[in-house]
């Protein structure tokens, strides 16, 4: 309202949203009247997201690769939720946000890791390149730095991950399953023969492909866990208004830590 | 692992999802084959809160309820994850968690203080009470402790929130505009007659009402905001990654809030 | 930079510190020349909050303040950093962020209740009140609305807990014992005559009432848990580094909290 | 109190603290009668962290080192902080969390880049190394890999930033400034030799130098400008409850950003 600004050009700008006393329009539609009752969640997520329509096509695989990472009962994410919202059951918000912060490089953040790593070895690649050599140049960088692949093994799904093989067969039903898929894959079969070990393409991995597949910027796809894992832990934090479990966690975890200081 | 527990009962209990080596089941349900490709975002969401599958009914009142909280342009919410990314732009959950820090009593969280309200209403009334004076009986009660009536008013929709009358039109559309969206209806109605004052239903009024339709706890109700919200967070920071505005915000702000003290 | 205001007066303005080129002055002190080198952290803290310089008897009595607030062992706090930091061990920040975010209303948070408490009994009271009326009026008057008085019992530490006796100490021996100290030791004993149990004044209620004498407004008392607890997090943090924990509290809860489930 | 382990060796250890009903130890020493009112509050931050207590001299060097970092201003996170406050004011740690949650790469942690870039110098080189020479070998591989050098430079404070000579000579005062300061002050004279501008030490170059000569490992280091920085948001977040800006920033960034959608 005091948005007076200078005469220079400002990049204080969004092309997302704005409103008006009688109406509320985001990316151009308006929201009461174009997307209520016209969109399903994960839609208006896409449509939020690229500011375009999702075909039945691309809704469907998108909302297959939110929904996969909603929720995958107690993990670390999960615990740190709830035991923030024992010390502060007012602030809901916070707790989820608590549980949100540890989606990072180890977590859930490695969809991210092998979209970009997908996205590079086309980028070093010229055109139409033959995949199976990309797929051999990339996994003999990573071991020559002694990197691990993103995307691939699973300390418990083995020797295949679940959800892998339903996630690529959603894509090839849906006319998305291209060159970063087919890379993937080939992938996981050469560092499970270079390195003579069991590595299942893991759900992230799969998340990863479908992501270049859609095109999203690598930056981003961190952010498809992180939008997901919130729906999750409103979950965890309903169930333990109800059923808590952080008290005893809390006093089982600090007796064990601290019994050798007891004596 | 190391999970031996004592004899006594242990409290360390969750329902909502395990994992084997070829399984992943979310609230009795096996998540690759029975969930993926088979329902949309908001769908899994009210089955991992309620553990059921929503009718078609349900399924488009919930999805309009959380779309309505995902996006409302630059708001404090959206700022605040914008200058968290700026600074930590390799934390893209931490700069998303920012975000959902301040969804609390005074924006978003007053759903959770519309459904109180009308929970509470009820709950103080015998069987089949008269709506209208119970609405009455409301007003009065917050106009005597000089509290706000939560989902009341706007400071830009006026007279009406564009928002509110749609939403209502889905739940009637699908026989879910019930006992707590009539008495909002008619707190609102008490409200304006009593104040003398322009006081629409707000949206978050009518998703707090719509939460009551549902039967969600008023304690979890903020946890639709934060979980929708996540997502309009993801694309703020989408364009931020493109577009940033943070840099800009934070030199115009700095110099204006030292500038008396620079002389 | 492109600060030009309008004509309106701006409340955007803040007396904390400011820039130039060569100068760094907080609160009308020049950091790296008056600072750095002539004050103690918690004196800092004292001067950032007040704009005064601590007195050699304030600086005692609110460094020990922070101090007792800083470290409680594995509580939930530390417990959801150490999970966050298992994710993200990239975002260090995020883990302390996530560790603080359950600072609220039961744990840590508690200080607040006991300083708004004293305040607001004094406030209730005429000039010179005699105190203990106003102990038995304020526990009378938490009793009859069954409501827990903030700052007292505690499930450890009894029948006292061992800090409350050497912080009284410490306010007394630097001349900073008054009305609210006094008046929180008659409202621990009258809530044990009037309960019959054993209720110690805990930390936080001691804490409160020195807050109080300092006349800090209780709405920013849970700063000082938190800003303290910020150093405590990072020493967890700095151990969950070198000796790990998280990994193994995840499976061992995951197990137990499925083991149903799973049949 | 159920920490019945089973009997393989468990991880689940902390050597920090522990309490028992009559007393509080941190680091073997009684919290009440052997810390309070015998440490400041950066001396206790040192024990915390290190379980060693800080001599005279690293006590000076310590508390300037954290006293650096607490406040600068209206920053990216006093902003992310203050727009916190403003939705859930009843939520204090969550503010102070989201002002922390963007103190990454960007801002604050660069701290961490210094100090690891100079732990790495002086690893890659053999017993007794030439400081010139490894100051121009880092100089020579940040460049050749087109990567800033971590601490130098600064955007205001220029030809120099006026904390860094004070840091430096009060580590030098208390026989602090040894082999990873001289080479901190021969890499920024390098660097500004071989690309010809003008490229200070900034604070953050010179309190990463001061954290190797301590020994702090690079991995903790951004943890000092977490901890400082949560004393300085306290001290905003009371700032902003008494003289707020955040609404007025919300109004005046919405109009400016939406004001070419809104025609």
């Amino acid at each position: 309202m005091t948005g007076k600004t200078t005469g220079k050009t400002s990049s204080i700008r969004s092309d997302i949203a704005y409103s008006t006393p009688d109406r509320i329009v985001v990316r151009g539609k308006d929201l009461p009247n174009e997307i209520l009752g016209h969109m399903n969640l994960g839609d208006f997520a896409y449509f939020q997201l690229t500011g375009k329509t999702a075909t039945p096509e691309q809704s469907r695989v998108f909302n297959a690769l939110l929904i996969t990472l909603v929720e995958h009962g107690i993990t670390p994410s999960a615990i740190a939720a709830r035991m923030t919202y024992a010390g502060a059951p007012e602030s809901l918000q916070a707790a989820v946000a608590a549980g949100l912060c540890g989606l990072g490089t180890v977590f859930v953040g490695t969809t991210e890791g092998s979209a970009r790593m997908l996205y590079e070895a086309f980028d070093s690649a010229g055109d139409n390149p033959d995949l199976q050599q990309l797929a051999e140049k990339t996994v003999a960088a990573y071991r020559g730095r002694k990197q691990i692949i993103p995307g691939l093994g699973h300390p418990l799904h083995k020797p295949i991950d679940p959800r892998t093989p339903r996630l690529f067969q959603i894509a090839e039903d849906n006319g998305m399953s291209g060159k970063y898929i087919a890379l993937m894959k080939l992938i996981g079969a050469e560092a499970e023969r270079a390195s003579g070990k069991v590595l299942p393409i893991n759900a992230t991995g799969a998340l990863g492909a479908i992501c270049c597949e859609f095109g999203f910027p690598w930056k981003i796809v961190r952010g498809f866990g992180v939008m997901a894992r919130a729906i999750g832990l409103v979950g965890h934090i309903l169930e333990e208004s109800e059923t808590p479990m952080a008290h005893e966690i809390w006093h089982d975890i600090e007796a064990r830590a601290s019994a050798h200081l007891r004596g």
